[in-house]
């Protein structure tokens, strides 16, 4: 039995005061905010959330890019990712070896009218994605509501931002549910694939693999950049690209693609069966579980 | 000099088990929130902005209803209104009559796993409105990224409910300062206006008012409900409406209407000039600020 753990950030970003430390142990379980914290008000902040595998953190360096990125976004303070590394590793070293875990690292607007930003980094079990994994799962596909070109011409909307704003997201976990799914795409007002709610999409057509474009307001995913890297060192061309969503209706094999659920085949999209590359998952599984990325 | 006050609200929803009292105190300095509560993790909950003068809680009904409202489009459980308005009330009255304060409603889904919602009220003093409703504001119009109709088409985008899931809310108020303005007028993607980030417009067409319609994915104002009652008692047509963003742009006056800043008279829209109609704010301040409302 391993207990979560949290650390907080305190010499978080740039311009913010230190406090002479980099870090500090607190209790997970009890209160640390404060009603007045602009995540809790206004979901006003960012996170990322990656894989812990027997104590080593994947893809830390592809996270902390993600998350500077996010903060831009967000006109936040840049955070100093050398303290956040310390932070998550010192966090994970505190939790322990023990099998598949997930940290995930928060970055708050701080408390309403402050200007200062506050981040902790929280580490705990990961949930058992066997069954995802290999019987996989029902997608339904719906509309963001945005065009994919949203992300340029309305950059305030934070579209590939990784915001603390994510109330739609659970939504759509709910209207699946409703359609007797597990899992969302979206797709653009436009008719494109995007992404999930908390996942890239991969899809297959031939011997070819292809995500959709992230220049589309959608995130750079972590772990379909790990799965394009075994991909190509197996000879299989991968690409960024529009997707249609026609296209995607008729793909030869689909995943969503997550940091703790790694590889998750879809096996119906919108009520249609699709097939299940079993095979392909699973050596995407042995490639993604791989201790040293 | 008086200080905030924060109440818990104990039992707070159907469904949710009875404490055997409705709401206690707590210190709204002092940390009351896990970083494990959705409305930190994932800005996944509601909230109301109620304006309090001298000790009067105003259109609370409206408020309240807007709530319930709100509750069901994220599919939590139904707030117990009486509950949530005693509440308030007694939060309001251990704040004293001072002046003009403002009280903020907040239900959570609550800590991640529980399935419990948490909800509290905060009351503390208003900022001080003088020089914009005096001045007027310089407001930019920002394409929200939506059609008019995706409440109807997307209704997992949440459009409509009073999310705690703000950020793009606040993002846009960094793009409008950025412009040199003060606030922003969201539109739809096919050019329609729709309202405020924190706020309903009100246009003036000669002799008529018009508000957008509520169908279009925004809140229905609570504000904006007692200026249409008061315009309307004086003789002026008041109506809902489509408004293209060309007619917005050719309105004889405009205003922002809230509950705390109340009526806002727009001085310029996209930089170009707009008449500050200051009889119809003055008349329009002095019955949003009448207290038997």
């Amino acid at each position: 039995m391993t207990t979560p753990v949290l650390f907080f950030v305190d010499d978080l970003a740039e311009g913010v005061p230190t406090p002479g430390q980099s870090f500090h142990r607190a209790d997970p379980a009890a209160p640390q905010l404060t009603v007045l914290d602009l995540s809790v008000t206004r979901g006003d902040g960012i996170f990322e959330t990656a894989g812990v595998l027997q104590g080593h953190v994947q893809a830390l360096d592809a996270h902390l890019r993600r998350f500077a990125r996010s903060a831009r976004i967000l006109d936040l303070p840049a955070p100093r990712l050398d303290v956040w590394r310390a932070t998550i590793l010192a966090a994970v070293a505190a939790y322990g070896a023990a099998g598949r875990a997930y940290v995930k690292f928060i970055m708050t607007r701080g408390i309403e009218g402050t200007g200062v930003p506050i981040g902790w980094a929280y580490v705990a079990k990961a949930d058992d994605f066997t069954a995802a994994r290999r019987d996989g799962i029902r997608v339904v596909t719906l509309d963001r509501g945005y065009r994919q070109d949203v992300a340029q011409t309305s950059p305030w909307l934070l579209q590939g931002a990784k915001t603390l704003s994510y109330a739609v997201n659970k939504a759509v976990l709910r209207e699946a549910a409703r359609r007797g799914a597990d899992d969302v795409i979206f797709t653009s007002s436009d008719g494109y694939a995007l992404e999930g709610p908390t996942s890239t999409v991969l899809a297959r057509f031939g011997d070819t693999y292809a995500t959709p474009d992230t220049d589309q307001g959608i995130l750079a995913g972590t772990t379909q950049a790990r799965a394009f890297t075994h991909l190509e060192q197996a000879g299989h061309p991968c690409e960024y690209r529009r997707i249609t969503t026609t296209e995607l209706a008729a793909a030869d094999a689909l995943w969503l693609l997550s940091s703790t659920r790694l590889a998750a085949p879809v096996r119906a999209l919108d009520g249609r069966a699709v097939v299940v590359d079993a095979e392909t998952t699973a050596r995407l599984l042995a490639a993604l579980e791989s201790a040293e990325e």
